[in-house]
């Protein structure tokens, strides 16, 4: 039943010259996503951004930038060199690769260290990592050129683990409803009139695309018990936001990471979470990275997992 | 400069009608460890048992038990089968593999569940884990058969992460010598009237076997920054000794993990450090396992560690 919900993600901005990067159409972009070993599910569009809902995490492609998160065992650097054969270094003025910690890192078809060997070999960049690699860290590549953002270009990941009490109850279940998932996460309050896209996986997962002009947001969650994972992340500013006091409420995660990029700092009711690590990167393309590991207090007796028993 | 200290390791209780372990011979242990890619360095005897001082760790050979860690990327699980097909699984009377967090579990040659799904096809047990698949935890394989522990059958294992100050600085230099880092760690303080093996290895890197009637303790140091570990272990109690406290103010760890088998409790002042993880197995074998996950209230900031840099 173990499946890593842990995302790599792929980010890249691209000059004007370039073109619209919505108008490679919908055959360039499958293409990009069976690299990573993923399909395209559903895709939700308006007048800013395409997004597509994967068969593992999300798509989401803009005039000017795309986004790509994959999850499980998927193959995102492979999707990410594609696309970089695709386009003219000169047009790229931003791209980021990141990798999440990983629960069991020895099932992934690459390390980190991988990846980057073969990326840096296209692109000239550098490479953190972020929090301790003996708890929880993130690894991020981006390409060393400066870059000026523009105002509001901001990004929130929060990233949930060992989610329980009735809301975990319910994504473990076998009779859950999309609707039973969106009105659990409270979409309707904390995205109001973000247009939707979701999808229920067999027998556990669910997944969400939901956009608004220029605005995103998508949910992953793999509900599974001893590895649960539910990622959400949004171009949306989280301070001054229920946001995430409604998602820890209804998830009651054991720990959990917020990561932020140029985001504006958030103080939320943390209530019995303590913030374990901490870690801030001015990034020399211009974003400033912000990693965050927070753990519940009640999170600290743990009860041994079996892993097998042969009796003699 | 990466090194991987965490241990595996294997323990073996046999009945007396096996005849005495010591008695095999260095050549068959010799063996024992050529199976686990190490090699013997040095070795210290006394009435109770053999201190083998490893390339990679450290062997202890009773009479009546072998106890064997081994780290880097060793194969530990090779030897212990080995091991196993010289003896008859009657005559065993207890018997543990134990798997400890890896920093980069990528690069090892084998997982747990590799190692486990071996040795659980040549003796039947059980297997947990002890704390978070995302944070530190504890592996352990037994035999699945009752066991009478003696009393003062008692493991405590320390392990120390992130080590910073004097000390390690002190480990990290080129002129330390093994007087010097016997004088770091007081040894004569905390192991009074112990015969000392000690090894100082190229370019970094500490092991030690210490032995003393019937009780041992072994220490083994990976200073290397970015992945430091020391681990200490005894079949001495902790209770009332300055023992944990020494070490803790000696190399000033960012975190530590305990584990106490039949261990009696122990409370020393742990200052800034806060417990994070705790969990406890009553093993059928007859041990109690008990494993603790501390971290220093300062090892909450980390800098982000530059991985890669190419500037176009």
């Amino acid at each position: 039943m173990f499946f890593e919900g842990s995302e790599k993600k792929v980010e890249v901005i691209t000059a004007p010259k370039a073109g619209s990067l919505r108008a490679l159409g919908r055959d360039f972009w499958s293409g990009i996503v069976t690299r990573a070993n993923a399909e395209i599910l559903d895709v939700l569009s308006n007048e800013h951004c395409d997004a597509y809902l994967l068969s593992e995490s999300s798509l989401f492609v803009w005039h000017d930038r795309f986004l790509m998160l994959t999850c499980g065992t998927t193959t995102l650097a492979d999707a990410f060199l594609h696309f970089l054969a695709h386009i003219n270094d000169n047009d790229i003025l931003y791209a980021s690769f990141q990798r999440k910690n990983e629960y069991l890192s020895h099932l992934q078809k690459s390390s980190f260290a991988d990846d980057l060997a073969r990326i840096g070999q296209r692109l000239p960049g550098s490479a953190y990592r972020l929090g301790k690699l003996d708890s929880h860290h993130h690894y991020i590549f981006h390409l060393d050129r400066p870059y000026q953002c523009m105002d509001g270009d901001v990004t929130n990941e929060l990233l949930m683990y060992h989610i329980k009490g009735d809301g975990a109850d319910y994504l473990r279940s076998p009779d859950q409803t999309p609707e039973g998932v969106r009105s659990l996460l409270q979409l309707d309050k904390i995205l109001p009139g973000f247009a939707i896209s979701d999808w229920l996986f067999e027998p556990f997962g669910y997944s969400m695309n939901a956009i608004k002009g220029d605005r995103y947001a998508t949910f992953h969650i793999t509900p599974q018990e001893q590895s649960s994972y539910v990622s959400f992340e949004t171009n949306l500013e989280l301070d001054n936001s229920i946001l995430v006091a409604t998602l820890l409420g209804a998830l009651q995660p054991g720990s959990w990471d917020l990561i932020g990029f140029n985001a504006r700092d958030i103080f939320p009711d943390y209530g019995d979470y303590h913030c374990m690590t901490e870690s801030t990167l001015d990034m020399s393309c211009g974003f400033a990275m912000n990693f965050r590991h927070f753990q519940h207090q009640d999170h600290r007796i743990v009860q041994p997992e079996m892993i097998s028993r042969k009796v003699s």
